[in-house]
């Protein structure tokens, strides 16, 4: 499948107005990825002016949801489409959604750096690079999912949700890491349930990008897939 | 504002397919709401029958997730409504995907339960009422924003917001618990990090039922309340 049925109205308008809205989602997708990748840059180095960047991007990302959601309402208001057209509507809202609540994990991620910076210095570094593996990992499914909608090439979704199965690895790894070294030393729990906190938020985040997932197998395919199992999924 | 909006449409079938669509959300939210008492208490007293009925419910709520969201779909594309109308089954939408992930949620705190089952059953009763009353806090808002659904009554909505500050405070004062318990006994964290992932679920609980609210207030009143401050929507 292509873009091609975004092309078949016979008001170029309409059409237009369609190849706006997937671009102003496809922008929202952007940010929210240099929100991911600097916010767990910053968490992990204590550079404070990227955190402040990703808080300064969230504004921007929280703007860009009203205005997609707003603009779709329109479209629906006044195109009164159905069929396709009315799937990639719904499913553009309910993408915003999730890229929004993506965007407010990684500013949560920045917060903690900027709060951590005011605490403690030390410990830092310790589990920079779990994180990060993990990060550039969600960031990866963000990036194949937003792919998907600006190409529609619905077929990418199964490697996409193969690779959720390494995230949740690599989170229950850290877990055990964090567990270990809150009993080996008490002094080091507040801190630990920070990392904790932050490879939760990173685990969330690939469940959101599985979430947008789903949601472009319903609009592409007309089939709601939400309740599948990942097996069930994989041999569609 | 009251229910007459639903009444205006020269099609009395449409009316019917608007209240028809309506009441299953609210049977959907009372699933919903079936499942986070039971989840909760299953974690806190161990029984294991419980944690089972509330994954039994999550079937069904996940069915009705797909039901009402198909609905919705035909409404829009049969029935091409705007204004008030388009609003309602966008909302409609919108709320069945916040009530299917806190379905989920329930559903891992039982599965949660069962495993623990499994492994411990000392401590048990330690964090029981705190835990139970977060539930019962968090429920309360669930109820409210269902009650708004129902009845249109925005105004209720500061009221749920407010309560959604009880259990930000009731959550920040179960983990500094829970850190003084790891820190006086190492051998309690695995525990202990059960019992704050239940305590967050319920803290995610609580700020769904928010977003339910700014979904309810933008359904009403036009307005897309959702980067606003607490402050300011307390104003309005």
């Amino acid at each position: 499948m292509d873009n091609s049925k975004i092309g078949l109205h016979i008001s170029g308008k309409f059409n237009k107005e369609l190849e706006d809205m997937r671009d102003r989602v496809l922008i929202m997708g952007g940010l929210v990825e240099q929100q991911i990748k600097r916010a767990v840059t910053a968490f992990s180095t204590g550079d404070l002016q990227m955190a402040e960047q990703v808080i300064k991007i969230d504004n921007e990302v929280d703007a860009l949801e009203i205005a997609i959601d707003r603009e779709c309402m329109e479209i629906l208001a006044l195109r009164q489409p159905a069929a396709f057209d009315l799937r990639l509507l719904i499913t553009a809202i309910k993408i915003v959604i999730e890229l929004e609540r993506i965007g407010d994990l990684a500013e949560r991620i920045a917060e903690m750096a900027i709060q951590l910076s005011e605490t403690d210095s030390s410990n830092r570094h310790k589990h920079y690079f779990e994180l990060v593996h993990m990060a550039d990992l969600v960031e990866n499914m963000l990036h194949g999912a937003l792919n998907v909608f600006a190409r529609m090439k619905v077929e990418d979704v199964t490697l996409i949700i193969k690779l959720d199965e390494n995230v949740d690895r690599e989170y229950a790894s850290i877990i055990r890491q964090l567990v270990t070294q809150m009993m080996e030393d008490s002094r080091n729990i507040t801190r630990m349930l920070d990392v904790l906190w932050v490879a939760r938020a990173l685990e969330r985040i690939g469940d959101r990008a599985c979430n947008i997932c789903e949601h472009l197998v319903y609009m592409v395919k007309g089939q709601d897939v939400r309740h599948l199992t990942q097996a069930e999924l994989k041999k569609r």
